[in-house]
């Protein structure tokens, strides 16, 4: 087929494929983790899949595998993303991933069939259940499986906020396998991982970069905090009485966003994006709050100046509103790096293809962030129009996402033919 | 049977009262609108009730009369107030009000049964629907369908937070009549109106006084806000990029409390107990967020100046934080009294049986503020320990339970024999 040809096959495959979950009226998606949706989308993904000859499976934990071997018995490049979305979300996140490895599977799996000799390893496209941990806590949860971070039970019995587990909402859209396919008891070997993603930022657009060579994750910390006051008649109590937990929290709120001043500009991020308030009734003074409040920098020292900063707020809130603030759970990474040797090789198919290309760090994690301390990982970007990210009119122009595919074509070619594997 | 019995007749069924919707290791309540607990423990009134030789109705938005007919043709004193409860609430809040004056009746019931010459009107208890507001918004339901502020159908299609409609759930516990009762198109009539509360604040308890002689509401401005952002990647969009709703809500529910600050101590009460969150994910940046905001104070001129506070700080969070804050909805009331003559009827009972008595405002709403624009009324406080309302540790001493049912009974005995009426 001709370059447009492919090009052309490619979006038309991107077009259906966004169709899934779409939100009327808009451009975005609502396809959560082992939502109906989730489910319509990966049966549609499963016959496309077979019809470029590949084979089904999923496993234990719901991660869905199309397998082309080639070479009897040996190890394979697998390369994928996640379909799942946010509540309302753009259409691109992850699931271009998904569409762009299928895609390169499918170029590379023919270029192998008419060369055989060329293949040192078999192909692989993934599709992780559930990264975004929107509906099941936390993210991640398909791949944290497979690379033995997360035990299997805990994930399958994880429960959504309506009390459904991650195993009855698997065996609802009948997307839960009966025995691991890789990793620690699979019968199948992965030799190396690659993933492509659209950026959430928009530093690439303004630079003219087409392609994203990620070389490491930001540091974090992450908190999940309990605020605990005391119920009180949110009118008629005197206000020297009260302990108000949603007062509490709305500190911590606000600090989070002031905490950025401190630093240079966009040195830190910090968020606030998940509070619920018990018993949320209008006349009553809230007892309890809890609040997901995160902080992300590219410098592990920012983060840890950041920490105690945030910190100090807290017991000056406790003080002056009489509240409790405690740390259900927290967790903290330095900068975590890809390795260099893939960051190497995707600056060397960026210039065969002529693709502007530049290092670049991602603030999210992904899948890739897993697999890379199990095997040799190449992670790519390709621009985002505004940096819009878990929104619904998140947009990357059509010549982005075909060079994307192109590039990641060119990356599994190389894995394929045992590049970055000693 | 003497005043002992008569008290100790009160306590075992209070007793057996307060079981209803208890909360496990607690002297609190679970008993909301319409609830399962709601349904058994109307089940139970209405025993108790026809056990005393009253007649059981309900009208059709689920209020239940226990009628007692002496004067044939007759209009009705009315007395009680509502057995629903917040999600975690004290045992006294309500129930305590619907007790009283069910016994006050039984007392002068069977006074008027030996003296029927004394009794010019008959007499009536009532357990109001829905006061608290918590399952079904608005609060006062009951009573403001009677008096004609809300129109039946729209109460009756209110939904919970399931989707459940008022009229349904009254329909799942047998509670929805299939006619009105009092009011418009009611075949009975209201001759005045009593009702008995604990006091949801603590300077009764202070100042030694044993009943309140309730003058008057606290002047009020309520707000439902609506705030919105837009949806982003809360790891990844640059900080200066975003448009957080919860952020701009968090600065709302601080400056509530710092506008406190700002009047003499105590004279303006602020609050927000309720607040949600969309889409409520760890890694999106809110979109919308919703939050009950009211100011409360006696003096109407604080909650103007209080507004005008208010409005200036929306305007520079609207400004600062690139968010929309809109109000979907907002109501306010000046100082609301009650008719002076129902409390020199009160204070003369008070001082008949040498209970210490005191004018009290009340901060907080009930039905009888809805029955005072209707019907001569009679709004009556017994302490409560430190205060302490909307909480399971809500506490009135015996001894002042049994007081207010003395003092409600002569009341009840007064107005049956015309007082209040010309």
């Amino acid at each position: 087929m001709t370059d447009q040809h492919l090009n052309e096959t490619f979006l038309a495959d991107w077009a259906i494929h966004s169709r899934f979950g779409a939100v009327e009226g808009t451009n975005g998606v609502d396809r959560q983790a082992a939502s109906a949706a989730d489910g319509e989308q990966r049966k549609w993904f499963q016959e496309l899949l077979e019809s470029h000859g590949f084979t089904v499976r999923r496993d234990e934990v719901g991660n869905q595998f199309g397998l082309l071997e080639l070479v009897p018995g040996a190890p394979y490049v697998l390369t994928g993303s996640h379909m799942d979305s946010q509540p309302t979300a753009g259409r691109f996140d992850g699931a271009y991933g998904v569409m762009a490895s299928a895609h390169a599977c499918f170029r590379v799996a023919d270029e192998l069939r008419a060369n055989p000799e060329q293949a040192r390893f078999n192909l692989a496209v993934v599709n992780w259940f559930n990264e975004e941990g929107s509906r099941f806590k936390p993210s991640l949860m398909g791949s944290s499986v497979l690379t033995g971070k997360l035990v299997l039970d805990e994930a399958l019995g994880t429960e959504d906020p309506k009390g459904i587990t991650v195993r009855d909402a698997l065996d609802a859209i009948g997307e839960r396998g009966t025995s691991p396919v890789f990793g620690t008891g699979g019968d199948l070997e992965v030799a190396s991982y690659a993933e492509i993603h659209v950026q959430q930022g928009r530093s690439m657009e303004e630079d003219g970069v087409t392609i994203g060579l990620v070389n490491a994750t930001w540091a974090a910390h992450k908190y999940d905090f309990r605020v605990l006051g005391e119920q009180a008649h949110s009118g008629s109590t005197l206000m020297a009485d009260r302990r108000d937990a949603l007062l509490g929290a709305a500190r911590l709120v606000v600090a989070a966003r002031e905490l950025v001043d401190g630093f240079e500009a966009e040195a830190l991020h910090t968020a606030c994006g998940e509070l619920t308030v018990y018993p949320n009734s209008p006349v009553v003074v809230a007892s309890e709050v809890r609040l997901l409040l995160d902080l992300r920098s590219p410098s592990a020292e920012v983060i840890g100046e950041a920490h105690e900063r945030l910190m100090a707020v807290i017991e000056r809130v406790k003080r002056e509103d009489r509240v409790e603030i405690e740390i259900v759970a927290e967790h903290s990474w330095d900068q975590n790096p890809y390795q260099e040797e893939g960051v190497a090789l995707a600056r060397e198919v960026a210039e065969e293809l002529g693709l502007t290309h530049d290092r670049v760090m991602t603030v999210a994690g992904h899948d890739s962030t897993n697999m890379k301390d199990l095997v040799p990982t190449v992670m790519l970007f390709v621009p985002s129009v505004d940096g819009v990210s878990h929104n619904l009119n998140e947009f990357t122009r059509d010549e982005d996402l075909v060079a994307g595919v192109d590039h990641l074509s060119g990356v599994i070619r190389r894995l394929a033919a045992g590049e970055l594997t000693a």
